[in-house]
């Protein structure tokens, strides 16, 4: 028996921008509009218009960022390290062109230093034309911008240099897939001052699921066991719905304890759309199959 | 300027079945092949298989339930209010008719009763004839199977029945409409031991959001805005990935407080893919996002 197609829908490219692999897709419908199309020998970068989630971030065939649910990514790679640390000074910030990521980070008054490191100067172009709520940090007078590649940048860092080090890179595709690999996390070790720590995006338990437990192999091999920790949470607007982040700590420093007074005391001064106490312990709670991929189980 | 087509994918309907909105679709791409196929007055009922997901049970154009990934729903569904509870001995569920529901549920050797009112024969026949895993327990001695409507079951029920109400219902369209109206929870409400407690699906904080709001006050308008309480988990095949249920308690069970020990010693007798105790506990914390959509925050 072969499908009817009268009752199924067909999602044409000119109405739809389709985010898949060989078995799942999402797909965000726009305007037809593009309001940035950059294409250079690293990649493609455009931003679209959507219906449900505004304007819209892509690299290649991915969602990078929406302008209405950024917050979540953002919110859970910079507040829970930052908050559960507490003793961060200097920031090393590898891709995150869109700006999200270091508007999230200068919210600590307590870091003294942001360096950034993006390969495309086009995505900082990008969001500073058309994501005014993401590019706002740009110009902070804690932040050193420098358009390079980050897997070069680690290979001749300073060693011990960064209380905080953050990965924000895409798939393991193009010009990131350099942050997929061994060297590229013994040159980060290396550069995590004493206490320091490292928070990677780590792709989805259901998405790209081999490099999601191949990742956190490959940082445990580095950091130890007991000092890598994965992080949960929701985005609607990456395949799947669930993400993560990798989080390894060069010294003693359990991110999964935090004090509540504190995120409160944060929370009052800095109106956040995802992130709160409850959320910073939930997330680290892995349901049984994610465990069983990163053989903690 | 517009979109060029040459690097976007195209979704076609005889390869790709999709579950959208107007703003955001999820795609599985299948085989082509449909196990099953049958239409009713009620609705339409499909079995076809994926290749991410293997055999995965269709209605009309909503995906319901796949072999790979329905362990996320189902123990949710069962577990976290069953062992929460301690003392429930008469279940009901409406819909559900999948089986995955009735499966879980019976594995508390303390449940004296199930009765299932679904209303689609049709749905049982499909997760009997393809769906296994799913369809094992309809032969359990202490199940009481019932094709009916369950809005008009529930509207003739005696009242003080059931120690646990069960909603496992599809999205408020076709026959499913009724089950997110305030008189039905009424008659939920009516028909709750003096100590029962329900759950029910609760719809997505990122699609459908407006019902889920919605349906979180209704049913806080009947049990009490202290005795109800939302549920999140993960689900890659339902869009945007991130469902939840809605718990109300008629008495005074706290679904959030758990015992350690009690989940360990029901884990270890039923090996589970999701449920977990710090899943348990994970479940109830809401996103500042959510909050607000819910008027909690």
């Amino acid at each position: 028996m072969t499908v009817e197609t009268q009752n199924l829908e067909t999602l044409t490219s000119d109405q739809w921008f389709i985010d898949k692999d060989e078995h799942q897709a999402l797909s965000l419908k726009y305007t037809g509009e593009v309001l940035y199309d950059k294409t250079s020998e690293l990649q493609r970068v455009r931003v679209i218009n959507t219906f449900g989630y505004g304007k819209t971030l892509t690299i290649d065939n991915m969602f990078m960022t929406t302008e209405t649910d950024e917050y979540h990514y953002h919110e859970m790679i910079a507040h829970p390290v930052i908050l559960a640390s507490g003793n961060i000074k200097k920031v090393l910030v590898i891709g995150g062109g869109d700006g999200g990521t270091i508007r999230e980070v200068l919210k600590h008054p307590e870091i003294e230093e942001v360096t950034m490191v993006e390969i495309d100067a086009n995505v900082v172009e990008a969001s500073k034309l058309h994501l005014p709520e993401l590019s706002q940090s740009f110009d902070h007078p804690k932040l050193k911008l420098i358009i390079a590649d980050g897997i070069e940048f680690m290979a001749s860092a300073e060693p011990k240099s960064y209380d905080l080090i953050i990965v924000d890179g895409s798939d393991p595709a193009g010009p990131a897939k350099g942050l997929f690999s061994e060297a590229f996390y013994q040159n980060c070790y290396q550069g995590l001052t004493k206490n320091g720590i490292l928070i990677t995006q780590g792709e989805s338990p259901c998405f790209h699921q081999e490099t999601f437990a191949e990742l956190n192999a490959c940082i445990k091999g580095i950091f130890g066991a007991k000092k890598v920790f994965t992080l949960l949470f929701h985005i609607p607007t990456y395949p799947s719905g669930l993400w993560s982040f990798q989080i390894a700590s060069k010294g003693n420093i359990d991110p999964r304890n935090i004090s509540e007074a504190k995120v409160t005391e944060f929370s009052a001064k800095n109106p956040l759309h995802y992130y709160n106490f409850e959320v910073h312990k939930a997330a680290f709670a892995l349901p049984n199959y994610v465990k069983k991929l990163l053989k903690e189980m």
